[in-house]
């Protein structure tokens, strides 16, 4: 067995198929050509099951060997330093890596998913609005003057943003050319649509198990 | 001049002075002994004004010699490298520092930021309150079975999400011992309380600039 294991959840619903954080770490791993298997966690109990091993109750978490790390910013950071097809090594490469992957995370998806969270619980016209518009153009703007986030070509943080920005909620907020263009250059990759189809077969493979029962 | 700046603002309004996030930058330097120099850009016009060093106009970045990093979580992780009185050398270290940062980016302050900012803009009792009480429950837990965040020792962790919890808003939202007493620990550490004075001292000064002008 692979020293690399992405652990998910052994099932989901069918809403969230294809968009499950492990998606971020197989499509890294499908990226890098590296070896990996994949483990599950039972999603019924969930919230307190796994909370040894994950805090929050949530999935995926990544086993490197002995190392285990949770967050799938971590574990997609983690990767990239096993291989230069997810960040350069150059100094100026690494760091601006770095620092639009943290992008990614505390100034897009910071305001993404509160603002999704409002609109599922039924506040569609919800408070964050405003500043949800704010990012995303200021994020078009840069994507309208560059082709990758970072040092001219793909990374990690390209995958990190792309799957952020790919559901069809955030798409849906305003026509942002350069921003679509840019999901759909990134997601075009083989490796994000490998990624994509193993995970919804992984659960697609567990309504079978689950209905047998 | 040393190599390493801090860039903020040139100024701000009272109420986020000693909150502005140079002075998460400013107190792992001052943690780690790194010398630093401490530059501004303009705080009027900060929207527009930057956005080629900061494409979301915000305070702060950090310049290392010729690499410039934004966002403040981007800007630790690298200081970390260079110091292992914020992050320990070993892998099983490094990957627990790393996950508990990246923790507190993404699933802490995601909640506590965009609840604030609702709170803020007059809705006192918001949608994410329920999400929020959750998150800071299972931190308590955490905080209750440990007295660092990762690798049984102070870490750049610790001063990111003694940080994010300091706000006195998010300190009044519920009564939890253990996260309350893992603050006042985190942030009587020296470092803090230099940092905090420094940052509150250089806004004061530029009162007076003002105030000439």
């Amino acid at each position: 067995m692979s020293e690399l294991t992405i652990w998910t959840y052994d099932w989901v619903p069918k809403g969230p198929r294809g968009f499950v954080r492990d998606l971020r770490l197989r499509w890294a791993c499908e990226e890098a050509e590296l070896t990996y298997a994949v483990r599950t966690v039972a999603f019924d109990g969930r919230q307190t099951n796994h909370l040894a091993r994950q805090p929050f109750g949530q999935a995926p978490f990544l086993s490197d060997g002995e190392l285990e790390i949770f967050e799938s910013g971590a574990g997609l950071l983690h990767l990239a330093r096993k291989s230069d097809k997810l960040m350069p090594r150059d100094p100026v490469g690494e760091v601006e890596t770095l620092q639009w992957t943290i992008a990614v995370l505390n100034s897009i998806e910071m305001v993404t998913v509160p603002w999704w969270f409002l609109k599922m619980s039924s506040d569609e016209n919800n408070g964050l609005g405003e500043w949800m518009s704010k990012r995303l153009d200021q994020l078009e703007k840069v994507l309208s003057e560059r082709e990758w986030l970072a040092t001219g070509r793909f990374t990690v943080a390209d995958l990190l943003m792309a799957d952020v920005l790919r559901v069809s909620d955030v798409r849906s907020f305003g026509d942002r050319p350069a921003s679509e263009a840019y999901v759909a250059r990134v997601t075009d990759r083989p490796s994000f649509k490998k990624a994509r189809a193993d995970q919804i077969d992984h659960f697609e493979a567990a309504d079978e198990k689950r209905t047998k029962k």
